[in-house]
C-alpha cells in the first residue's frame, strides 16, 4: 500500500486509495488489540506535540491514547491563544517546538487555516485536530471507519447528514470524505442552519424535510447541536428542533431496517437524539465511533511518520 | 492468594484476607524497590484513567506514580464537574472513556456514590479515590499498611481517631477497615464534630476527652482539620482546638512508650499536630504513610487488573 | 570524567571541567540522536518531579522532553504558589514528594533561593529551572553549549550581553558561567537597566554604548525585554529601546564577519532583535540554543543521577 502524505490537514487531498489504506491500517491495529496486545513499539522514541489551543477533552484524549499505544512520547502544549504566547508569534512558537526535534504536531485551533500555516513553517508532520469551522479530518476518518465496519463497503451507500451544517467543522471534512468514497450524500437542516451555498461541500441533495429523507438513508449522521446557539434565540428553540429534526423513537419506523445512526459526540439527549436511538443496540454505532477514533489516529500517526507494516506487531 | 474483586469502592466489601493480600502485595513491591528496581512491566499496555473531578494534588500524584511504576499508561481526565461535561451526562462520559478500551477508572468526586455509579455503567475496574464525605478506601489501606509495618500485626491494637469525624471521608473507610482487621477503635472529637449517630462507622468507643483516651492507645490517628470550618466560627477556634484536641508536646507524656502517630496530610502544624509530634523520629509515621500510598495503590491496581505474582519482578 | 555534584543550583559551584563534562555529555546525546536513536533507557524507573510554581512553557517542555528521552518518569506538580499548598509549608510538600521515592526535583519558582531550600530538606537531586531574578543555570549551560558548538572552543572569545541586566535571571548564571570558561564579557545596557553594582556578576566591562561595543564581540547575546517594564513608562519606550539597543539590520555591518547572535527566547521581534538578525542564516544560533536546551538537560539529569557512560547508548 503506497502512502506518501506528510500531513493530514485537508481530506480532499486524499484519494479513495489513501483513505482505504488508513482504514485498513486501523483495522490491523484493532486485530492486534483483539489478541490482547494493546501497545506496539512502532513509534518508540518519536515525539508528538499535542497543541490544543482550544479546549477539547474528547479529541485530545483520543490522540493521547493513540500516541501512547504506539509508544510515542506525547508533549501537551497550549491551552491559550495561538496568536501569541508571551508576545511570541505562532511561527516562532512552532519553530521552537521543532527545534526540540519532534516528529509531529497535532493541532486544534479556533482559527481555520492554522494547521496549514504550521505545516508551511515546520519541517514535521501536521495533523489537523479541528480548525475553526473548517475541517476535522480524523473525525471524518473515524466516521468512515465505523460506517465501513458496519456496512462492509461504501458501495451504494446513501448517507444523510442532519443538523447544524453551517457551523460544523465535522461536516467540512465528512461530506467531502463521503463523496471521495463514492457515497450519495443528503444534507438535512433547517434553512437557517444551512450555509449560503450548500453545494460547496459537495452534497448531492439538500432538504429541510427530515421525514421525507429518512426512508432513503443507509446511514443517518446526526450532528451535535451547539445549545448556545439556541438558548435565548426566538426560533427554533430546542424543543422545536427536537420535534422537527431530532431522531426520535417515533422516527424509527421511517428508517430502513438496517439503517445505522452516527453522532460525533457528546450527545444532547432529547435534542438531536432521543435515548431510544442513541442507545439502540442495532442502529447506534456511536460508541464504535469512539473506539474507531483511537484506531484511525493510530493509523494516521503510523502512516504519516513513515511506519512500515513490520512495525505493527508487538 | 485468592483475590476476586473487580472494584475498590467500599472497604466493607473486603474481608480481612482480602486486605492482607493487598498489604502483602504492597510489601512485595517495597522489597522490589529496595533492590533498586523501581519499575515493573506488569501493567504495560494497560490504560488507567485518572478522573479527578475535584482538585487533588496528593492523591492524584500518588496514583500517577503507582501507575507509572507498573508501566501502565495514564490518562488524566476531568477537573470540572462530573454532573455534565458540555451538557453530557456522567454516564455518557464514562461510556465514551470505556470505548477507548481502557482498563480502570480511578475516580475522585465531590459527590458520594459517583464511583459506584461509574462501576455500574462501565465494564472496567473502578477505584474510589475519595467521594464526598463518604469513602476513601486507598487512604484506609495505606493507613493499615503503615500501622502493620510499624506494629507487626493488628492483634490487640487500640487505635484512636481524633478530630473532625463528621466531615471526614478518611474516617468513612478507615474506621470500618480497622474493625475488619480486628482493632479496637476509639473516636475522639468535640461534640460538634461527631456525626449524629457515631456508632454508624462501627467504632467501639466515643469520647470528647482526649487526655483520658490517649494513655490507652497504640496508634493515634490525627485527622486533618478543615480550617475553613473554623475560621470565623464562634467556637471552637483553632487555638482552642489545639488546646483541647491538638497532639501537643505536652501530651507526649500521656502516650504509651511505643504509641505511634498517623496523619493523612497535609498537616496543619500548630492546630491538630505540633511540629514536635509531626516530626517525632520515633512516634511519627506520617511520611511512611505517604510511601505506603504508592505501594498500596500499586498493589490494588495490580490485583484488580488481574495480575499474578509472576509479574511483579522486573 | 569525574563529576560529583548532586545539585545544579548555583553555576559558580561548577568548575570549567565540570561544565565541559556536561557539554561533552550533551554532545554524546546529540550524536546518539543523529543515529536516529532518540530515546535511551538510561533513567528508566527514575522519577523526576517538575515543580513549576511559576508558569513556564518553554523551560518545562524542554525538561519534559529531556526526561522522556532518558526514559525517566515525569511527574508535573505545582502551578500555584510555593508558599503554601492547602496551608502546607514548602518543606512539608517537599518531604511528601520525597516520600514517593523520587530521584530529582526540577524547580522553577518566583522566589530566589527556593531551589537551595529544597535541596537542604530533601534527600534528592535538585535542578534550578529559574528562581526569581537569581539564577537559571540550565539556560547558561545551553548557551555555553551553543557557543561552544558554533565557535569550537571558549578560547579568546569576547561575549557581549545586551539588555535588561538588572532584572534578568539569565544573566545571573550566564555571566558567571562565561567567566568560568575564560571568556571576556562586556555588559551593554541603558544605565537604568544596570544593577547598582554591575561588577557583581563578574563582567569585565560595562557600557551603555552598543555601537562602540559591537565591533569587538565574537558573540552577541541579546536579552529578552520584559515588555511590561516599558509599556506606559516615560522612558525608554520600546521604539527608543530598539533604536539604541536593538540588534537591527543596520547594525549588522558593525559586527565581526563571524560574530554570532544568541537569544534565550521568546523573541520580541522589532524590539531587541529585528527579524533580519533573528532569522539570519549565518549569525543566528537561536534555534540551535533550543535544541541545546534538551541536550544539556539530558546531560545534567544523567550526570546528577549517577549515570555512567555505558548507559547512553540505546
Amino acid at each position: 500500500m503506497a502512502f506518501d502524505h506528510k500531513h493530514l490537514i485537508d481530506i480532499t487531498e486524499y484519494s479513495a486509495d489513501d483513505i482505504m489504506t488508513i482504514l485498513e491500517t486501523a483495522k490491523t491495529f484493532k486485530q492486534v488489540n483483539e489478541r490482547r496486545i494493546k501497545k506496539v513499539p512502532t513509534l518508540k522514541g518519536f515525539t508528538v506535540v499535542n497543541m490544543f489551543n482550544e479546549p477539547s477533552t474528547r479529541t485530545r484524549s483520543s490522540f493521547e491514547i493513540a500516541e501512547k499505544r504506539l509508544s510515542a512520547d506525547s508533549l501537551n502544549f497550549g491551552g491559550s491563544s495561538t496568536a501569541t504566547v508571551k508576545g511570541e508569534s505562532l511561527v516562532d512558537t512552532v519553530k521552537t517546538l521543532c527545534s526540540y526535534k519532534i516528529d509531529c504536531i497535532v493541532v486544534r485551533d479556533r482559527w481555520a487555516g492554522v494547521p496549514r500555516k504550521i505545516a508551511d513553517v515546520s519541517g514535521v508532520s501536521v495533523i489537523d485536530a479541528g480548525d475553526g469551522k473548517h475541517q476535522h479530518p480524523t473525525q471524518a476518518l473515524l466516521d468512515l471507519y465505523s460506517i465501513w465496519e458496519e456496512k462492509g463497503s461504501f458501495d451504494n451507500l446513501h448517507v444523510g447528514v442532519v443538523g447544524d451544517i453551517s457551523h460544523s467543522r465535522v461536516c467540512g471534512s465528512l461530506i467531502p470524505a463521503l463523496k471521495i468514497m463514492g457515497c450519495e450524500v443528503t444534507v438535512i437542516a433547517p434553512p437557517t442552519l444551512l450555509p449560503a451555498r450548500p453545494d460547496i461541500l459537495g452534497a448531492d441533495h439538500v432538504t429541510s424535510n427530515l421525514d421525507e429523507a429518512l426512508p432513503e438513508l443507509d446511514v443517518v449522521y446526526m450532528l451535535r447541536i451547539q445549545r448556545e446557539r439556541f438558548e435565548g434565540a426566538p426560533y427554533p428553540n430546542l424543543r422545536e428542533y427536537n420535534l422537527l429534526y431530532g431522531l426520535t423513537e417515533e422516527r424509527d419506523k421511517l428508517l430502513k431496517p438496517d439503517a445505522c445512526v452516527c453522532h460525533p459526540g457528546p450527545i444532547n439527549r432529547g435534542v438531536e437524539l432521543d435515548s431510544f436511538m442513541a442507545d439502540h443496540p442495532k442502529r447506534s454505532i456511536i460508541l464504535d465511533q469512539v473506539y474507531a477514533g483511537v484506531l484511525v489516529r493510530m493509523a494516521a500517526l503510523y502512516l504519516l511518520l513513515g511506519g512500515s507494516n513490520d512495525g505493527i506487531d508487538a
